[in-house]
């Protein structure tokens, strides 16, 4: 996860497939009454998804309650097309209304969010599969060569402002941060996150690293700073590599970084450490046997590889509304999927480390900004652009939280490298974020 | 790998399938000079296992050696025989010859065999398909409830005493140790282990702990001891479940232990931390569904389990030899295959550690002590058993040391456990081996 978008209306990307970033239609103005086979549908609706303690609210202020207890929040559905559309096909249509206002929430989004992940996560396992059909979740777009410009580009070329109003003011870290402590800050967090990943990787004055998917260049910049490496950094979106670059330059660093405006599969070289953070979600299972074959060729022969990226339990497509409107071609892999890479191009797994309450934390940090700066987003786009980040960033919460999603970060090196580190001792030799800010 | 052993002939084991355990025969005195074929076949092995630096010395002292580079290393074989059989079927053959003295090693056998290993991992690659179908290695026997007592009864109910000669005198430990420091003794990095898995579990006193597969329940004293826990540690060796309890009555535990005498499916009862160290390789990849059941059924909401099992890079059957005198049933699975217990009981994998060196050094410190008892372990056995467990220990150390197996810690918990630890700071606050022995 390292930027987003449900993309400026007047302004629209690349569009590769029908209907494709296609706003929802617009709900028309309603006076009548909910019919009785409407308020049967909300029944219906609820006990398939579990039985949650959420009201329905009406276009005309009736309010449909759960059967059985109380109901601790209340969705507002503005018209009767908006309720035909989350019966049929909520994966879409929850977030799809929600961004055009044509559903509301009256409380806390990310607790919402959560009570629903659970009830739903309980009750699919008694869904018919008349249901199972037509909730499908289909599978992620292309991640080939020629298509993962236009995903990225729909995401990550946002607009350095936007991601300045809300990321970190350290580094911009667009990825889960590590709080060692509970109550560190956003900035400590994701300082701490780049450090933890440099002892992890055991990095040396003099040694040269690769990154595959840079971001804004903030793990290069500290690499360079902080252990004297030269880095080769790729990311195929044009404006944070842009960004990265003038950064590099500011801080007296681009001697030791090169920042590549290409594919990560055209790599060359050769390195002691291969990283990639939060680029893996966006590959493509189908293109992870590439992966290993691209980090076996250029990792020397004690080198170490680091692959940070959110995850799954268990093989699981992901959510509809994310792959369509704000990540298209993303796919969290389960471990196992993951590790298939290290299994592929017979590297030796080292340590693995799940951070996903690391992530909830990063995201809670990220929608307290994101809210403080909603008026500046809605001016930068529009109303529905922040209704949807704000869902977007709610439901992650939520989706760490409930344990739907995972963060791992897998450290690996050649089957037939003997000089080890004897140990994990040395991460944890003193603290990994700064004292201050 | 917790004890081992081809049987003493005198008192064999229950035999399951014609041949198991059958001793090779004997060679027959020869004086004759070696053909012209025999010295061809040599040539053949060389080249087919990718010409290592070993020279072979025949019956008659005749040496052929390798057709490049200088030898390091000089096997002699003492019959035509065991030449036979060393071409035909050499994964079986080397082990039984050299148990039997009709092939010996005239240098470092650790090194050699490692020397080997290397080999023969990139000469495989190349080899016709004849070859890798001549030099099968055949699917290890099966781990059901029924059988599984005899595999284990092979192994570990070789004699307490004998295990005392050379394990660490601190908890008679038959598995990975933990050398935090590269100058630990084996007693010291014995209990870094216990330790270190006692960390990993973040007991807390009055907590319960089930451990399946318990060895001579030094884990489960340890715990007691150092932690204030309640432990039900379950055992199919007889022998070592009489030296457990007696252990324990000694150190004045028994109110908190209780070692159980039967197999690790018929557990029950709820626990705050499930564990087993070295239980894995024995449990066989079929059972590995049931194993994750077994665990999901004991452990509490909030509880961590760890498994801690001889593994690979990559799924690869167990060596014939060892499968089939040394370790009945054994299986080092893939740590996607490892991985594959968590994704099917719903779990969520927090923590992967990979311990490769630290066993190439236990074994290493084991074979050390080993061989300043072999006159007594000869007293005990005869010499066919001497060097038959002096090849698996050396062998053993070889693989580790080439990276052909691996050693993995894996803790994880239920997907709905949101009580995780922080991060893995408390795991390294302070050294897990004592100061001194």
């Amino acid at each position: 996860m390292r930027s987003s978008t449900v993309k400026k209306a007047t302004n629209p990307p690349p569009d590769k497939e029908p209907g494709y970033l296609s706003l929802p239609v617009e709900g028309q103005a309603v006076d009548r009454e909910p019919h009785s086979y409407e308020r049967w549908l909300i029944t219906k609706l609820l006990r398939m998804t579990g039985s949650p303690p959420i009201a329905f609210k009406l276009w005309n202020n009736d309010v449909v309650a759960p059967e059985t207890g109380y109901p601790k929040y209340t969705l507002s559905v503005k018209d009767p097309r908006a309720l035909f559309s989350l019966v049929t096909n909520p994966n879409l249509a929850f977030g799809d209304l929600y961004s055009a206002g044509r559903l509301d929430v009256d409380n806390n989004l990310p607790d919402l969010m959560a009570e629903l992940y659970r009830s739903i996560h309980r009750a699919r396992e008694d869904w018919p599969k008349w249901l199972e059909a037509l909730w499908r979740t289909p599978p992620p777009r292309s991640s080939s060569v020629e298509d993962a410009r236009d995903n990225i580009h729909h995401h990550y070329d946002l607009g350095n402002r936007f991601y300045q109003l809300w990321l970190d003011r350290a580094e911009m870290q667009y990825t889960c941060a590590y709080y060692e402590r509970p109550d560190l800050t956003l900035e400590q967090a994701q300082l701490a996150k780049l450090e933890h990943v440099c002892r992890k990787l055991r990095l040396k004055p003099g040694q040269t690293v690769i990154e595959a998917g840079c971001g804004w260049g903030g793990l290069a910049r500290y690499m360079a700073r902080h252990y004297g490496v030269r880095v080769q950094a790729y990311n195929i979106s044009r404006e944070q590599v842009a960004y990265a670059r003038a950064e590099a330059r500011r801080q007296g660093l681009e001697h030791r970084i090169e920042y590549i405006d290409d594919d990560y599969r055209n790599l060359s070289g050769q390195c002691d450490a291969f990283v990639s953070i939060g680029m893996l979600e966006h590959v493509g299972k189908e293109n992870y046997p590439q992966l290993a074959e691209l980090i076996r060729r250029s990792l020397k022969p004690n080198g170490l590889a680091l692959l940070h990226s959110i995850g799954r339990n268990r093989p699981m497509l992901m959510n509809t509304w994310i792959e369509k409107r704000i990540f298209p071609g993303a796919y969290p892999p389960s471990l196992s999927e993951f590790l298939s890479i290290c299994e592929s191009g017979n590297f030796s797994v080292l340590d693995v480390e799940n951070l996903r309450l690391h992530y909830a934390q990063t995201l809670k940090h990220w929608l307290e900004r994101f809210e403080q700066h909603r008026d500046d987003v809605t001016a930068m786009y529009d109303e529905h652009f922040t209704r949807a980040w704000r869902l977007y960033l709610a439901g992650s919460i939520a989706a760490f939280e409930v344990g739907s999603l995972q963060l791992f970060q897998v450290l690996f090196t050649r089957a037939d490298n003997h000089q080890l580190p004897q140990s994990r001792c040395d991460i944890y030799q003193s603290a990994a974020a700064p004292a201050n800010d």
